[in-house]
């Protein structure tokens, strides 16, 4: 297809609850061959690097001045602070690689894609849903390793961001992983066949190969 | 999915010109194990029945009186007359079909699709695209079995329906057979995890497992 039509490239956002297995699925979507024209989002933080982490690999790396002038400079999509480093999704490379053609991957907590949806409201959001407050409940106590006041204090969490599951294009149930891996290759297949964005680069292109 | 959210179901609309392949896609579709929740519209005809054809399974026979009984009582998603016949597409099996949270596939001509469109806005409409006037010249010149005036017409039939194609939801590029069946099954995969379709049977079936 990518011969067949000219076209910029689309934002899939991909959050959910923790623990709902976002990074899990775009992990996989990454590795899958026929996504080659998809680009993982680098996120910028001020968060020291860790051994063996790459600047524009793994992060982009820098200053809270730096951070902060463009904050200032509206250069991102959204940032947040979290235990007092900032972490944020840099505009201009997404836009870059859109304007390529390419489709860009942002793997983002519920909060993150609550901002992209106001910045950038063309993407097409996915939810990653998990199996259920029964099975979340389940594996959240088999584990052992949390209190149960901070069980149900996770657990409250993930029901108050599935309620704001309005906001988002498609689900992607999480109950079988390799379900929820074909589900969300099917959105992005499909979402690149949406005729109100393509039709009149496809009449062009079906007649001037006459 | 099916157990997981209580649904109505999904009418798809298969269109496209003729000779684009819609029919091998849709008998795809049809024959595949996943789509066991896809069930095939029948078509109603005021034709005779042809040896080994079975009323309800290949056609709804009906005689003239009763196709234009139907048609005033408005029974009918659409219909048309063809070479002296009326053929229409029921709407009460449809409508049937779909309360039970089944999805159906309707293949038909665009002049069929445009008429469903009106009547049922709410379907998901996907149109097969034949790679090119270039291509599809060349196989109707490499049959030899039409005169050149008669694939002028066809060729120019063609082009008037493609340039309807923004009426649909979806394009389908029939270049590559299995590419397309791959691509129709994603649409139809991608349709079916709508958060706005689903959003509150998803937090109520969330919630309620607790």
């Amino acid at each position: 297809m990518k011969e067949y039509v000219p076209r910029s490239g689309e934002l899939f956002v991909v959050s959910g609850p923790s623990g709902a297995g976002k990074g899990t699925i775009c992990r996989r979507l990454m590795e899958d061959p026929e996504e080659d024209q998809l680009m993982l989002s680098v996120s910028a933080t001020t968060r020291a690097p860790r051994e063996g982490e790459v600047d524009g690999v793994n992060y982009y790396f820098l200053s809270r001045e730096e951070f902060e002038k463009r904050i200032e400079n509206e250069e991102f999509l959204e940032y947040a602070e979290v235990y007092g480093n900032l972490y944020g999704t840099p505009l201009q490379p997404v836009l870059d690689t859109l304007a390529q053609g390419k489709d860009v991957l942002l793997e983002i907590d519920t909060q993150g894609a609550a901002k992209v949806k106001g910045t950038y409201p063309e993407g097409i959001f996915l939810f990653i849903l998990p199996p259920s407050m029964r099975v979340l409940r389940q594996r959240l106590e088999g584990r052992g390793t949390d209190t149960q006041e901070v069980i149900e204090r996770r657990l409250a969490n993930t029901k108050a961001e599935v309620e704001e599951i309005g906001m988002y294009d498609y689900y992607v149930l999480n109950d079988d992983l390799e379900e929820a891996v074909a589900t969300a290759k099917s959105i992005l297949r499909a979402e690149r066949t949406r005729v109100e964005k393509y039709a009149l680069d496809l009449i062009r292109k079906f007649e001037e190969e006459e």
